[in-house]
């Protein structure tokens, strides 16, 4: 077994201290460090910290550190960077400009330190965009915080579930918009990119599918010439440009062949066509990867869940798989930065 | 534990001899009967058992029987009606009128007893369309022949992944007719026979969530305005009613939701979108079932799989499930057959 130091340095922000990212992160923490292979450094408020070890009726120490080389990983204590926006217990469940602005501080702490090299990577708890709004901040979510700050190519949020990687050609657009937005052109630009941030998280020489739009891939035109006039003959140049792709495979058992093995990883054209097969497999371990950054950036797949937070009942599954793909990645990222896309 | 002879008479035709189905069959049938726990009579031929035994290098002992009743049920025999089309060995993986004639033959044959009260229910091979229209038959697939023959309300495909059930709105049509597709009054026409088809089962007072088409169920109308103008509205009609249905779920939560057993069934809005579900959850578990028959139909959800027929490597997982299910639902669907739909 690795030794304790040996496990990467990971930036954990609590999020919007009003939902329920400060009590999964701190649930989550109380793996052994051994489980997770990580040492977690916090960003948050001592107050904020102190207000959810009370609501979960736990004892915990809490370490503040100025730095997270400062930590001390011992059984029973917590390390975190106090970062000083939240003085006195929160409202949970309220839409706050304090609640929008410490979750923007803690993230904003937690790149710099990233950027610096004094943590490895990053696991992030949700933000609220109500909060973030109150607070006047220019960015609506992570990803804009992160790409103002941090970004190296363009970011592309990657869905992870054990063996199951998934990238998106298009995500927040409605039903109806789906077709006119799956391009010859879009395809054969992401494809460089989900290849390189494959490689990025150590695969060798990756071999990526893509899912067809049409049920049964539109079975020769039957049902929908998407593959025939769009989809197939990218992947047809896409191949012909020597890179190692497959499809268009039909998209209900594209997602079952990668968690196989099959190959290393999907492009999926459509936010549900990826969403449904991630969260139904594994609603609790789907953990997002932000890829394109100059560090690894995992995430929960969920909101600060207003309706629940300061109840105790928060599940921190998801935040557990989250500790754990940041822990086993973010060094990888970090090393294999400087690869170059293929063209 | 139940005892073998209260388990149901299980007709279960092998499908289009070329493909594998007879494979599949014959291997699920190597499982103990506690196993799976019917009483299984295949509907195929002599000659073709003898063919998939002789290829699997299996010495099992082939009993014909001229009616269920007639059935040996000990280790080690298959208890079969000889159906009498096939006479000799038959080329795999080949599209052919006598493969058609045949697989059809077995369906029409063991339909005859599943009408009698023979078998109490079946599980079907997959049959090849190419086959049949080689034969001249009428039918395209095995839902016309049930259709034609059997039908008590209007069929229904129902897929079954252990609590998970899911109902088709819509399903081979190409993703861009979708949208027009889902209707107010298409929806409120099949939530009832979703409704009834689960109490078939033996679920009481059953409810269903109808899965919204929009990422983030279009989020208040910022990806999409369907659930606002149409799903949204027949759900709140079929609350009047008094029905019991909730949605518009986000369709990257219902199913995990409903395999949580948080309901008892999803309507499904487009083939995929159940599909990814069903299959990325259990490949090889998923069941299809036809509703609105006079006895229940269980089938695996593939085809023939010309390309890999005779070498003996066919999965019979699926085929297991099928049994499985078929053996626990065919009583009760038909000791339920008199219900009547709401309204």
């Amino acid at each position: 077994m690795a030794k304790l130091e040996t496990y990467p340095l990971i930036g954990i922000t609590v999020g919007d201290p009003a939902g329920i990212g400060p009590e999964i992160v701190v649930k989550a923490l109380t793996q052994k460090y051994r489980e997770i292979s990580i040492r977690p450094i916090i960003y948050a408020d001592r107050s904020v910290l102190e207000q959810t070890l009370c609501m979960l009726d736990l004892d915990l120490d809490l370490h503040s550190v100025s730095h997270p080389s400062e930590g001390r990983f011992v059984e029973g204590c917590l390390n975190f960077i106090d970062c000083q926006v939240v003085k006195k217990p929160v409202d949970f469940g309220k839409i706050s400009a304090l609640g929008g602005r410490a979750g923007f501080t803690y993230v904003d702490r937690a790149i710099e330190d990233a950027l610096a090299g004094a943590v490895t990577g990053l696991a992030t708890g949700p933000l609220n965009k109500e909060s973030l709004q109150a607070a006047r901040l220019s960015f609506i979510d992570h990803t804009a915080i992160l790409k103002s700050r941090a970004a190296h190519r363009e970011p592309m949020t990657l869905f992870v579930v054990d063996a199951l990687r998934i990238f998106f050609l298009t995500r927040h657009i409605s039903f109806r918009e789906i077709p006119e937005a799956i391009t010859r052109d879009g395809i054969l630009s992401s494809l460089p990119l989900c290849d390189l941030y494959l490689r990025q998280l150590g695969i060798k020489n990756p071999e990526i599918a893509v899912a067809a739009l049409n049920p049964h891939g539109g079975e020769q035109g039957l049902f929908g010439t998407d593959e025939i006039d769009v989809i197939g003959p990218a992947v047809r140049s896409a191949i012909d440009r020597g890179w190692r792709i497959k499809g268009p495979v039909p998209a209900d058992s594209v997602f079952h062949q990668c968690h196989e093995g099959h190959f290393d990883g999907v492009l999926s054209l459509y936010h549900d066509q990826g969403h449904i097969a991630a969260k139904t497999l594994g609603f609790h371990s789907t953990v997002s990867l932000t890829m394109g950054l100059k560090f690894l950036r995992a995430s929960v797949d969920h909101g600060t869940a207003f309706d629940i937070a300061g109840n105790g009942i928060a599940d921190e599954r998801g935040m557990i798989e989250t500790l754990k793909v940041a822990g086993k990645y973010s060094n990888t990222v970090r090393s294999q930065i400087g690869l170059e896309p293929m063209s």
